[in-house]
């Protein structure tokens, strides 16, 4: 297990199963050069490792707490989609940056707040360097099937040795 | 005329002209290295190659079915773009990644399959290895002139020979 | 003090201080190669170096001529996070793409106009071969702390000498 699997692990946390796109026309991250281009991973799609609501506004019928631990569940859901995409996550140099859609309800202004859910933990994982990242959280009017949130993002591979 | 094109041809397919943007702050695509950086491509501004509604929030005035066209008549204004900018769609090695921005009525929640008008194109022309690509499908609040829909996407482009 | 910065002098405009982030986890913009990922810039976080509104929706509680007064200042919040990040706005050899997301009243639908704000700058100060760049603008339905709207964008550096 590589040094960011233990860490994950050391904090009770574990990497989702993948699930196959509903369309072979997509897939949930594609590699060009050192950069990998994350798809929009969202509460709606994948088997999510944590208890959380899938469906709602946030603002309305999911709380800003709640939504807090859907972008935590969405990092995981990316983290397993870079795993089987490079193998290991100690192959990532760095987080890039995240692009965080949050399902809104009228007159919720705290986005920033929903997605520190995700950029907490990859701080964390990749520590002040390489796990600060750029970011914008903003809240978008309509996601598919209602889900909570979205969160895309690019991410920089270590060279080929 | 190249392997791609061959491909739209024989789809019965043909690329739209290119008509200038009304500034010249912009452009429609930004070469760096060998990535391609296209901007939003939008139904409101281009020529449209396909019989399409071009205005209107779907969910509301416009159908599923007539936005999935919408999708695909950008995705031809995408590729128009490409091709004015490296000469050959054939340059192109691989879809990256599309951000399709869907003008949604409230309550409209299946972007994915407006967005897959466009990826489904990509994926025939490209392939299952290249054309297959990174997404996100989203309901945006507002469009300029009240478009149907907006892409954005990153394309690869073969090394230089 | 490099060009840039000198026909920025030469318009009578200054970069804005530097703020700190909030939070750690996250950062105004982070280099991979020679591409700078910026962050979201917003109207309701940095010191804004124009006289501008902060909050609210554009088409209600904001004009069109406030906003895209609020986009140029937006612009010179992003040169300042570059020129934090590499030392010297000419290092900078063009723009790639701006992402500009307004925040919308119901029926506005002319955020190009808004954006132009920050794009007309960009292309006066790198001219019309660097200084063009790809663009969406587009309109979101909120905004943190109902900012007026935030612009996040790609940059390419000149390669290391």
């Amino acid at each position: 297990m590589g040094i960011i699997e233990s860490r994950l692990a050391g904090m009770g946390l574990e990497l989702p199963a993948m699930h196959p796109y509903p369309s072979p026309n997509r897939t949930a991250c594609v590699r060009s050069g050192n950069l990998l281009f994350l798809s929009g991973h969202g509460t709606g799609r994948q088997e999510m490792p944590l208890n959380i609501k899938r469906y709602g506004k946030v603002g309305a019928e999911v709380s800003e707490a709640e939504a807090c631990l859907c972008a935590k569940s969405v990092a995981l859901a990316m983290m397993a989609t870079i795993k089987a995409e490079v193998g290991d996550l100690d192959r990532v140099r760095r987080v890039i940056r995240l692009y965080g859609m949050v399902n809104s309800a009228p007159g919720f202004e705290r986005q920033f707040a929903v997605i520190d859910g995700a950029s907490d933990l990859f701080y964390e994982l990749w520590g002040p360097e390489f796990g600060r990242h750029a970011r914008a959280a903003v809240g978008i009017a309509e996601l598919p099937r209602r889900a909570v949130l979205e969160i895309m993002g690019e991410f920089e591979l270590h060279p080929e040795s």
